[in-house]
């Protein structure tokens, strides 16, 4: 038997004391004391005005869970295996860039908390710190690259590529950040923090990338800043190029931020191994659905056997088992572990993953279940 | 290809600091700072308990947007036309009276920023500047007069063919405001700009008006205020009337204020070539249905080559997507607008319209529509 | 025509202060500030939770008003006729027992201002002022009497008499506090103001009352005061004991109190003229069901011609026409006169009872409705 | 006719004050002023996000009573019996371990309560106090034993046995903690009170416990607690081993925890003679069915025969009233009565039991029936 959410449990208690927050929001206090109110809000705001980020959580809020009793759950496996890569949780950590902004360790920090647990994390393509830098601190441990497909086939293809030799598995092609959602929190501070040359640690490190440069990033960090803010728009593309890329690597490729049956289906038939329902934390379309409303027209649509993860609103054990009993294979978690990040660098991170593992396990455990794949709507009641 | 939402929000991030607030919330904070109590709550309250204003806003957050991912946005048209008036955005300024309790330049600011942005303005016939003021303001950019329907039809015509003469390109009758609602905040503070001689520039100006006091308002302005308030309570008007009105005028005659699908109809027999659903910003009739909910119900009995506009609620580009799908040919601007100009003059109003395209074609663009008409009921997820 | 909502707004306008709160809330606020802890919060409070209290307001919230324009209402009239009582506004002043707690004048504060209004008083049983002296302060203008229906059926017909030889017009029987509903506010203060000879009046006036007394009222208080709390309780009574009491008086009588339509058809067998739906504001039972909805069920079970009232919930002219809409024959006003009276004696009184008529009148112009009794269910919109 | 709620409330109102607090909010405000964090916490806390714990009180504020007026409800009878157990009025005291933390009497405190009111008490196998200490205390009054199923079969009978010995004449079987749920609130602070001695009267008091220990606990408290912590973990129970238990005693058993009407039917099978409907106060599934929910659905499986009781969001007579109406054949009163207890020990316990008979008797009057036991869905509002 695995992983046991009690031993972490005990472990605080017999300590008396914890050295952390336990609580969702308590983590977000601590971050927002620690952090300048620039970060923080980069970190924590969304587009417009923020309805999705609500709907995200409210969907959650809405649903209630139907445990069982005396099922018989001594022996628990919390593991998923999603494409190839096992997680000892059936959570992932969500690309988030720029961290450097949460902590000096940014990714790195991140990276050494995923190695620790186990859990594996989707590099961002807008990380501080570099593919390979990443990998390094992460040795064996699983790892997928999250790719934002910027407007130079070349580049995209070399982060691609650098990735395919730094031991990441998997390929989430982000879909939902053609163009920079409109967010007040930060365009009111015109907080923007790539034009300081923070989260651009793969393109100023990329061959093709600096190849495109008049003088190094070193020389001129905001020229560089610039010339790679200005590889993002993308919004020509379309399923037809996805086809094209699921062509170029044999990495498992996921979409992510896919909100319709429709799309998923799209997806599907260009070749994507799976995808990821997602409205990226409610930062791109304001008043988009919920994710986990998204989640159960998707899987209606692609049928039990697609790969089929989502992330939005992921804050305790019991969001992530309504999300599988949906249809989730498994869930990213975002927000959470940045705070983590924030308050206490890789220490905080593992405590974030290390609580929500503890909390998923001993939930599941009460629910009734064994495994987090046995869950199905049966564990969801009709709402009232 | 037109507007781009990128060019404003980059503007923003590499000034490295906004002039200006972003959000609704803040927009609405700070004209509160700047202006006195009377002033303020006379924009921004509303009728009774303000249930109507609180519906108003609900009805948008309770709906949500369907996206869709990879469909070649790169190419987008935020135009509309409407009764031969193009706006390079699906908004108009709706009619405000008596701005210049907001700020001195009053509708002048407002025809400024909307010159030179190029969204029509509907000016209104309780405005604080002229009909000729405006125009000259405005020069050749698209303009429309909204009518208070007067209960003496020497004057109410007066001003129609001063609108006529002076280019403006539609006429926007209102018809529920034939008395004026009952609204505690201004009741309670016994505030109305009108007795001031505030708002009063329409009348004031007016040759039929004029003739009928007994001094100019030069030497008693009270006196000629109260004049013009007693034109004001017309309840005596009926659908024939409007008939009558329409058969006065070569244009466009829009009627403002319509709830229900059955009066959308009864405007349209009368000869008018559109309706624009409005509870006049939760003004009038305290408890009245929401304008995104009655939209529906107007665009459902009109059928869809009906002209039908619609405002109440509109704060960000959501909004206005979310209106469009639900059958709006375009909506009006209204509160965000006087609270730019109250914080900003002209460059506030210009700043607040920018913004809301901005934020318009972004949320567009994320969406996966390539045009604002391209938007119908299949992009509204049914309630959950 | 009659009352003229507009004049009211403009008296107001032109005078250039109110010398009186407008909104519900602010009538509070200050009744709130005027009086102290006790008086107040038996005014304010309810029972239990007090979630009867929040459903009563919910219910009116939840339903939204489908105004019509150009209805041609330019001449209206609010006025109803209820068993032969007429009241210029579709309300009357629902009874409120000792009222002296809220200001000196109680009960004749209010009997002036609702003739100086000529909206009928129901005149409370449980009174500070007596039958006799409310009549001598009313003259001529309607009122009616409410019974709390005592254990002591002699007690019961002397008051019911009283009220005949004093001109009062019909008789309320009040059926849903046989016995004192749980009040928190009240119990933990232990404040309970008939126990101080307060709201005693048409009892220590009562002959037979006094009859039963060893000593009068005026030589011990308490002993009195507590011999009529003993006849309070009258939990034993059946619908039986209606069809006597009907059997005694030729007063109309109405039944307050009914929340089924069961009990209202039993109303109707048991000889009663009409009913008034209510759950007495909130203060008997606990979670009982919003008085708006009720009346639904009550005028569905007795169809259109019966004599149906509510209360409950009642702040503006809004409420007042959804409540005719859905059946009402007319609606009574409670709490916000009583905080009227604390504010204002008599004239704060009749402030509020002319800004609601003014506020209805207003509303229901531009609801496009002539008279009040021109509502019915297709001016509500479903709920979305 | 047996206990009268009107006379709780006159006791209060002629005192002149209360020596207690009424309302649910305010005494577990006083209880928040009396007790340190931890303690506070851990009774007023619950799972994760706490979702449940306002789910179970929301269930009861969507719903809404029914109330017939004129019943003759003079005579009432509140009082139930359940499998042999009589209380006077419809509900019992839940299980609450360690109440030491909220007092120094205890659960000794609360039996003497339960004793001079007569309700019965469901002694916790966490208390802070033995089974033979308060079955002393309660001399004959009826009262119950709760069952921690801890993972040594002989410790868990040694229980049952003493129970038996003592008078106990019921045994509730907790199932829904066979591990304990994962408190943020307990978890932030590091608070178990249990590792301080607190709450294992039962344990460090039984032959058979004692007999597993290398040491007594009076001499080293810590590996006592820490051992009897370790007992508790029991996930591998089935509803094979409740066949097993119940062969053990000839009590009348009930299963404590259930949420699903299957569930309910497996606790049937196994020769349960009744169910507890209960997430444990919201303390273990985070984000599970509302306690009031599942009570309907339970009932619905079981048929109107069964016995089924329930807790979860008790606070006032409404309360007991809504879940008797929609098939609890009584309830169990939780956190008032230890927020009673922390504010006066045995007499605060009392107060908040007397002023629940009295709201209950009080509400059941004013509802128009005469047994706690008449009530049916009838009686509640379908939702709106």
């Amino acid at each position: 038997m695995g992983f046991e959410g009690g031993q972490v449990q005990n472990a605080i208690y017999v300590a008396g004391e914890s050295p952390w927050p336990i609580s969702a929001a308590e983590w977000e206090a601590r971050a927002a004391e620690v952090l300048e109110p620039g970060p923080f809000d980069y970190i924590a705001g969304g587009a417009g005005s923020e309805a999705t980020m609500r709907a995200n959580l409210e969907a959650f809020e809405r649903r209630r869970l139907r445990p069982r009793m005396l099922a018989g759950t001594a022996e628990r496996d919390l593991a998923v295996e999603v494409l190839g890569t096992r997680s000892p949780a059936p959570f992932l950590l969500a690309p988030i860039g720029v961290l450097s902004i949460a902590h000096p360790d940014g990714e790195v920090g991140v990276a050494r908390a995923a190695a620790a647990t186990g859990v594996p994390l989707v590099l961002s393509s807008a990380a501080s710190h570099t593919i390979e830098e990443v990998a390094e601190a992460m040795g064996d441990a699983p790892r997928w690259f999250q790719l934002y497909w910027v407007n130079d086939r070349e580049i995209a293809l070399s982060l691609v590529r650098r990735a395919e030799s730094s031991g990441y598995r998997g390929l989430v092609v982000t879909v939902d950040t053609l163009t920079l959602g409109w967010r007040p929190r930060d365009l009111a501070k015109a907080y923007l923090p790539f034009l300081a040359g923070e989260g651009c640690a793969q393109f100023f490190s990329d061959p093709v990338f600096r190849s495109r440069l008049e003088q190094p990033p070193e020389e001129d960090v905001l020229a560089a800043a610039v010339a790679m803010l200005a590889t993002f728009p993308n919004l020509a593309l379309t399923w037809e190029d996805l086809a094209w890329l699921r062509g170029q690597t044999e990495l498992p490729l996921l979409v992510k931020g896919v909100l319709r049956g429709e799309d998923a289906a799209l997806a599907r038939e260009a070749g994507a191994d799976g995808v990821i329902v997602s409205n990226h934390g409610g930062r791109q379309v304001d008043g988009a659905v919920a994710a986990l409303d998204a989640l159960v027209e998707v899987r209606d649509e692609l049928g039990p056997d697609a790969v089929v993860l989502m992330d939005g609103g992921i804050r305790g054990g019991a969001d992530v088992l309504k999300a599988l009993a949906l249809g989730a294979d498994a869930v990213l978690l975002g927000r959470p572990y940045a705070y983590g990040l924030a308050v206490g660098g890789q220490e905080g991170v593992e405590a974030v993953i290390r609580h929500l593992m503890a909390d998923t396990d001993i939930t599941l455990a009460l629910m009734g279940a064994r495994r987090a794949t046995d869950l199905d709507r049966t564990w969801i009641a009709a709402s009232s």
